[in-house]
């Protein structure tokens, strides 16, 4: 069967591809390579079982035309997207970045679910979507969800749009909140800034915030793990499901004294003031994961082992 | 203070305009006349303190050019965000509807209020955003929304951006989530549908479904009065809130009947299958209105009262 995963030229969407064709599927990857890396998929395209084409799938047309002509008559079993706009900031600056890449992306991939009358749909949303619930533990059924970045906000509005057609369309989807993702190939986030922050200055790691924010950090081979358990025994019509370590996280302090320990020994780490990075951060964040837990499930790595694992990867990418 | 308010010539946001009006404060409306109608701001524009610009809020330049010259150099007080698709079958049948007139008006209007410094924003959003929770009584703070209509998907959406605006721009929020709202004048809804099946046959009513579909109805100077009162003292920077009656609502049965009951006593109900009217429909739908209630404010007419009041005043309006 033929799998079709948008944005898959990414971070967690590479490694996505890698477990399917493993699993023996064809596998076809469309992604614009704004943010996606072509290289990241230089191991499945080797394999005979992986499609490229880069198009924009905000495009609907140009989406349409890539999905008949890489499908060429098979028939599509699933949609994975996780294409969007993976920089919070930009896309703070100027909503239509994730009305484009967040948003549209997720829309344009429902039509295209219909058209094609392709079963299943699997979509990364994210704990984004939830906005700032404080010290409360953010379980599924938390509500109301106020995201406080245009990020979170079109993630939010993705899982209502695929609500909506799957009570017409579709025979299942995935609705998989992401907590924050670690490993390599790193694009952005936190442990690669610090790694290239050190790189430029060996003896001073300026932090943002005071360095108290805390956050659970999921390995990406756990997450894939969690996506493809999931999305194949998901009970629901609809299965949404935090994602994310069974521990309550790592501070960033804790996350730049680890980079620091790899990378450089002797460096300052300088704190900011307060307990916010940016605008649209959410300062202190604890995930309920017992649903997934439930349905029987549990990542192999805290968020500990997780960070740890991840910045000596990090750091180890840039020696290659 | 000058008020502004998308979709103003609708049903329930002509109510608004004439509530406004009456506090004393300037309003300015804008509508594109698709689904409003100027009439229902006769007595509005009479008053000389309501400017009306005939516009489409999807069009952003279209927008902002209108609110430029309707404000004329004075500073606006609140956006009061009404417009949107309000044909909940037709925007199932093509999402790009509920796209447009239910979330890009919403995504322009904090464009707006961002532009023009406009430190109020207040929203109608709706039931809808919760999707099917079976025989449960919808709080606040139930999750996860899974709404089961695109209007519904869209109304999420537009909440989401707003709570991701408001972290940057904007000094307050309301989101109102409506209930089913009845009175005149009557643009939609089950009681106009049912009052212009007896017009067009007086001795047959047919019914979608089996009449047990269950809805709480607020009559509309109900809502107005409750929104009214939340944007002044609500005491959060995002003030969401459930707006309803304080009953578990009437059957469709119930309201065939008050229907018959006041238009064609003795015509014949006929009833179909299924507990859906249609695609997008709840069959059941409880909502809990106690947070509302603490903050200070409960309706005035029951579910019962407010269909019965309802079904008199739109039978009455074809009289004259």
């Amino acid at each position: 069967v033929v799998h079709l995963i948008t944005g898959g030229a990414g971070f967690i969407a590479s490694h996505l591809v890698s477990a399917l064709l493993l699993r023996g599927h064809d596998v076809v990857v469309f992604d614009n390579l704004a943010l996606g890396n072509l290289q990241h998929l230089d191991a499945a395209l080797a394999s005979g079982h992986c499609t490229f084409m880069q198009i924009d799938c905000a495009n609907l047309a140009e989406f349409r035309a890539a999905v008949g002509t890489s499908l060429d008559g098979r028939r599509g079993f699933a949609i994975w997207h996780l294409a969007a706009n993976s920089d919070i900031p930009a896309g703070i600056t100027d909503p239509h970045i994730d009305l484009r890449d967040t948003f549209l992306t997720t829309f344009n991939a429902l039509l295209v679910m219909r058209e094609f009358a392709i079963p299943e749909f699997h979509f990364a949303s994210s704990s984004a979507v939830y906005g700032d619930f404080g010290d409360l533990e953010i379980s599924e059924h938390a509500g109301p969800c106020q995201p406080i970045s245009n990020y979170g906000a079109m993630k939010l509005a993705s899982e209502g749009q695929i609500c909506a057609a799957l009570e017409s369309r579709g025979r299942r989807a995935s609705i998989f909140r992401f907590p924050n993702v670690v490993g390599t190939p790193a694009t952005h986030g936190v442990i690669l800034d610090f790694v290239n922050k050190l790189r430029v200055d060996k003896n001073r790691l300026p932090v943002l915030g005071d360095g108290t924010q805390q956050k659970a950090y999921l390995h990406v081979d756990d997450l894939i793990a969690a996506m493809l358990f999931i999305a194949e025994v998901g009970p629901a019509k609809i299965n949404l499901y935090n994602i994310g370590p069974r521990d309550a996280g790592v501070t960033v302090r804790f996350i730049a004294e680890c980079v620091r320990e790899v990378v450089s020994p002797g460096a300052e780490i300088i704190y900011g003031r307060g307990n916010r990075g940016w605008v649209g951060d959410v300062p202190r964040f604890r995930y309920a994961t017992d649903r997934l837990a439930k349905l029987g499930w549990e990542p192999s790595l805290s968020s500990e082992a997780a960070v740890r694992r991840a910045v000596r990867d990090v750091a180890a990418s840039f020696l290659l």
